[in-house]
């Protein structure tokens, strides 16, 4: 193939989308779920959120394969009340789990009510930014909360893992071509940064990691045997203690030393908890002066003075709307070791990914 | 009186409360709310949070005799639902039609619905973690969001203060004596850190403010003519975005150019937001299980292993429920300068503050 290292390989939707349907048919996931599972994965490589893309594809098929997910899940309801409900996904792909979860809590709003969906025995549900995009789309606003498949973080001032550095997303409608959309975890890097850095020798900024013994360090490999620090010291592990608490109490999800290692134990299941919730904005302001009061709140942020040496503000979204439009028209760039990973899934499940027209572009 | 600058008076819950109901029913604040505005106040002064706690007495009498706040509101509902409402606040103070609100969400949710209370023509309600508290003694998950009483924060790249540092609370039930209680707002340092720093002439840290032009500074002066920086960068400007938003957009309460200071415009009625959410447990899980649930992750936390030189782990709202069981025995220790403003209220209502057996204490 002769591709440069360091340089991207370039995919479109539509050829990312068909591969990963077909493998996860041919791992005996249903294909309308298949389908689902595909599309939310390459939106978050659509939006630059890389992080929760295909790059995951490989470890979701490991798992299926060993046993730690399921694949054709038999999702069902433990309790219900007019405004709650609490699932069970069966051990199924999260994506699958998430979006039945976010479907019926729109469902159960659509009279006017707020609500909320508990989730238990579900496994890592990909960008928490997919569900309440959900949510907006019918005027409402969406919440979704979730554990991280990896406890990486201490309580503050500990030396032990026991925390995740687990996700929230908030979205907001607007009357714009995109939602406002909080989408963030807890942690001031994520892990694979680190594990670049001690690849490459060179140190950290000092309030990333701590050693394993819970000191900060700018040393990237004891940082790798140590934890990530919380954003805002303990500030972020309040916010990621809450975050994970909202995830898994309701529904009796994984919690601390419940929660397996997603990579490591790939022939457990999780049980990962996630909360969804939705404000249907009817039932507080008339539809469209809550939007147009959305448009004015963006417009006062873009046309803010601006700080030397910027050229122009986003609100929170936005950049991900932006990368989103420009790469369903031009493609998605993966990196090579992301490619490389999913040419090898390509030929254990030989599917065509080679075939599907993606074309060498040069390193950066 | 004689106390040293530098020192602190201590004061005893009951005479700080007698004081502060006194003064707000000479301003004409009917006997009832003037007691919870009181409690409301000094609970945050218990718990260790001063920032919330009577150090705002004074620019909240201030803003009543201004006109700028309402002291006897009729607080009314402008849309309901079974599970939703709008209140409108009617200028009140936020104590009064916070506390107004969640009893609202608390009711709302009695039949194990989920519940979301919007507010607009508010004012700043002290603590958020007072709220949520309440529906955590209600077997219920409490959620509380507002907008800050000043806009001292810029969008991400900006150089106009366009945010305000906006605070949010999350409390869960436990079966221990204290609820876990999340109560953050989104700047790394408070305003007034920056204010002791400039008149000490110390050096800040490079995270905490940025200049005029947006530029982040080590230098307090320079720091006090630009803004406060959020946490994390651009995540902490999404989250105090979104908190300003869920507080203010579902009730047309001011946000982003709406919002006015709380200081400086203490003749205008500041239209402040607030947006309180229940979720009841046992709608979703047994409550005893629940909180033993809650239980267990409290030891874990407390159990983990310690980092180098820590004593004792803590989980979120712990430290402030010791706090609290500490100063309702012991007294409340305020600052000279506090006490010195409060002494100043007491004089001009001719209220005794002196004779309310505070003691001196020794200079820190």
């Amino acid at each position: 193939m002769g591709l440069e290292v360091g340089g991207q390989v370039l995919v479109t939707e539509a050829e990312l989308t068909g591969f990963c349907t077909t493998v996860l048919e041919k791992l005996k996931v249903p294909p309308h779920e298949a389908g689902r599972i595909a599309r939310n994965l390459i939106e978050a490589d659509l939006r630059g959120v890389g992080s929760h893309g295909v790059v995951r594809f490989p470890i979701y098929v490991q798992r299926i394969e060993d046993g730690g997910s399921n694949p054709a899940p038999q999702v069902s309801l433990a309790r219900e009340t007019r405004t709650t409900a609490v699932m069970d996904g069966d051990n199924g792909m999260g994506q699958i789990v998430g979006e039945y979860a976010m479907e019926l809590a729109i469902e159960k709003a659509r009279d006017g009510d707020c609500a909320f969906v508990s989730v238990r025995n579900s496994n890592h549900y990909g960008a928490a930014a997919y569900y309440v995009e959900m949510a907006a789309r019918h005027d409402m606003i969406g919440l979704s909360f979730t554990i991280g498949g990896i406890n990486h973080m201490t309580p503050w001032g500990g030396a032990e893992a026991m925390l995740g550095n687990n996700p929230f997303a908030i979205a907001f409608p607007t009357d714009r071509d995109f939602p406002v959309v909080l989408d963030m975890a807890c942690s001031v890097a994520a892990r694979g940064k680190i594990i670049v850095a001690a690849k490459d020798g060179t140190p950290i900024p000092g309030d990333w990691a701590s050693d394993a013994n819970g000191v900060p360090t700018t040393d990237a490999v004891e940082a790798l045997k140590g934890f990530v620090l919380p954003i805002a010291g303990p500030k972020g592990y309040a916010l990621t203690m809450t975050v994970g608490l909202l995830s898994s109490m309701l529904s009796g999800a994984a919690f601390g030393s419940e929660v397996t290692h997603m990579y490591e134990q790939t022939t457990t299941p999780q049980n990962v908890g996630h909360l969804f919730g939705v404000l249907p904005i009817s039932s507080f302001e008339d539809v469209d002066i809550f939007k147009q009061r959305m448009g004015k709140a963006i417009e006062e942020m873009h046309g803010a003075r601006r700080a030397t040496g910027v050229d122009r503000i986003y609100v929170p979204g936005e950049r991900e709307h932006l990368s989103l439009l420009s790469r369903r028209s031009s493609g998605i760039p993966l990196s090579m070791a992301v490619f490389a990973e999913l040419k090898e899934v390509a030929e254990r499940y030989q599917v065509n990914l080679e075939g599907a027209g993606y074309k060498e572009i040069a390193a950066q």
